[in-house]
């Protein structure tokens, strides 16, 4: 890697400040840290959506709306593609950092959770960076409190001088579309649930369609998940054995998951709004194709739902 | 906004410029100001279409050729978005500026309309701006002459040695393009038309099927409106009550007018090709889709009639 | 043209190689010559195949990656548009110049063909260039040697410190996609090879659906010819006579040969694996529109067939 993932992400951020009008966010300072909201107070938009897309990847991947059908209906959708799977993926997309400080909560993303590394993703990985500066992106309608930063600040090393925290809750345009980014991902994750070595996945692209803004976040959390759980697909390039895959391939898709079907909310909420009470096997995306880079032959497993995500949208 | 306008659309036709072999267009002093050809004597292209619609939105919004399908044949389609919709594309992009010098007619889009303001649309919106350039897109196959470069600097104040007028007939490849390219821009001028207020329009994307190049500019404009009546696709994210988009949302598709189902050119033909003989309500894009971000809940109106498209075309 | 076409892909190598951690390529000197590895010892990549593709355009066009459907499954095509065909596609990237020293053999494409000229093409394009450096494309997986340099530098005149050779194998993710990349390419050669005058071609875009990476080069080959034969569409802004395209258009689709229905493997294996004993009408895109800018009509010719191409992919 020519630059830390924190450093990637950082010169994204900047060239984000150097635009800040136009791409409507703001900027401040919480206790000697640098916030920048993409749609808390700021309203952010379509673009801003895609540069925080970006800074999760660590700029490892590209990211691009892009104008489609979906149900019958006009869709925009997000299109993403990346050719360090785990790196942009895995060790800085996912949201797998819980930022708990007093009544704050977020799930935090972005490359310092490669800096703190408290989640054991990290271990498995062997992977660690210590870079001069450090990014969090932070999906949540909370304001960032000087608590929060020396939270980070402690967890991370990275001083707070030299710490970048961007915001947008899930019910935002940005924050939704950071969340819509997220089909490769999605499939990473699970794929690493099933005990899939991601080291072995290549290369990857993959689309979501886009949902509108939900009035609150507990909605945009029910829509988000719908839109990927049943409309998000993924193409992956994989060096592996076509054993490995057709014993892991099925497993991969929502499909796969005895909760498949539900809306995510109506799921959520039986589980009494706890993540951890979900079947872990739902979180992927709706549609699956594997291209084996070692024998050439390719698999595709599940399928869309269009339905669920216009239900969920309210069309 | 960090910067006016015309400074903006300045900028993208300085990157024209610096490129304009490869843009295959062409550049003349008329009067002292700077004559961009797009189509006319030059060959223009498909980028240079794409240039130009930049140039027409300020460069506040994207422009993305795209391969796809419509009526079950291989078609480009024209990519739009945008997080300034009122500032794009009623206060640029809209072709409301009438520029009638002695022979010379052309409609006039670009920002410079902004500074002119000789529109009532711009004292609806208490828009104006003092830039010190100045950038006009005219749709026309006539050259630009002293006279209407006089008349242009006459009504913006512009001098003419601080002016840019980019031009291209509608029956070439970038013009064609310029006018494919508002598909949003053609929804918020329906919505405006309604009594919308499109301060409450968030963000926006869209698309339109590109037609062949016509053999005349009134074929050209034919086809160009049926591609944007019978094929163009707007998502819009708006701020406002769901009672209001279910008033006025109706109304904003093609299909509310009466004249819809007729192919452009024969109506026109039926109105004298007088444009303000025409029902108003027709010139809309065929389908959208309302994404209301304060209630989170999403509308969709009209469809688009690809066998009218492909008809105004000859396939 | 502002830049030679071996200038212009010269820039997008350095490019490339100024980013090669993240493009995941390698470079190393041979006998003078530096070669640039998308695919060999090194992994490349989507974004690695999309720089290539574009180095063998001579940057005369554009190369995207899209998210899309193809046979049922989510595919994703590479979308190509130029408007430079005549000097992109075929005195560029077309592969029509066979480099064989002692038992290194390959295809090679790329700018420098249009210094070399060893091509009939050439001559009957009166089309030759003498620049300072020269950028040739290989699509092999033996290693350039000395001889293979000596050889180039020979044909080209180009000293051995000015050239830069790039290489895949045809089974590389890049070298997939720089073959994936020549929709618009296989049909202008096509309409070369039924005497259509390419210099009447103003602008063109096109697209195919990418196939996985295959076990083999032959199997590669397979594949690859098969995703553009039985699922490769172009449109062409030309400039002639209906005429002409009424009568050549129908020759051009892969549909007018006999052999068309066949995977190309089973028809290259029975020609002895000699591509010259295959049909020549073969060569060619599924599908093609054209749009006729001289008379404003649409014309459009040929279809897919996914089944063949999702077969010879073992879906």
């Amino acid at each position: 890697m020519p630059l830390s993932l924190n450093a990637r992400a950082a010169a994204v951020v900047d060239q984000c400040l150097a635009d800040r009008e136009t791409l409507k966010i703001g900027v401040s300072e919480v206790a000697g840290a640098r916030v920048v909201d993409f749609g808390q107070a700021s309203v952010g938009g379509l673009n801003a959506g895609s540069m925080l897309a970006r800074i999760c990847l660590a700029d490892l991947g590209t990211v691009a709306l892009r104008s489609g059908d979906f149900a019958g209906r006009p869709t925009a959708f997000l299109d993403v593609s990346t050719d360090f799977p785990l790196e942009a993926c895995l060790m800085s997309q996912y949201a797998g950092w819980q930022i708990a400080v007093g009544d704050f909560f977020a799930m935090g993303s972005g490359p310092l959770r490669a800096v703190a590394t408290v989640e054991k993703l990290f271990g498995e990985f062997d992977f660690t960076e210590s870079p001069e500066v450090g990014v969090l992106v932070l999906e949540t309608a909370s304001d960032v409190t000087a608590d929060v930063v020396d939270f980070v600040t402690q967890k991370s090393g990275i001083p707070r001088e030299s710490l970048t925290i961007c915001v947008a809750p899930t019910a935002s345009l940005a924050g939704t579309i950071q969340v819509i980014a997220r089909s490769v991902e999605t499939a990473l994750h699970q794929l690493h649930e099933r005990d899939f070595d991601i080291r072995q996945v290549v290369s990857a692209c993959g689309s979501a369609p886009l949902p509108g803004v939900a009035k609150s976040d507990l909605d945009a959390i029910g829509r988000t998940n719908d839109a990927i759980l049943y409309g998000g697909r993924a193409v992956l390039w994989v060096d592996t054995t076509d054993a490995q895959i057709e014993s892991i391939g099925p497993l991969i898709p929502s499909s796969a998951s005895p909760s498949h079907g539900q809306p995510f909310l109506s799921l959520f909420e039986a589980a009494g709004r706890d993540f951890y009470k979900l079947d872990p096997a739902l979180f992927s995306v709706a549609e699956i194709v594997f291209h084996n880079v070692r024998t050439g032959r390719a698999f595709h497993y599940g399928e869309c739902v269009p339905d669920l995500v216009s239900q969920s949208t309210g069309f």
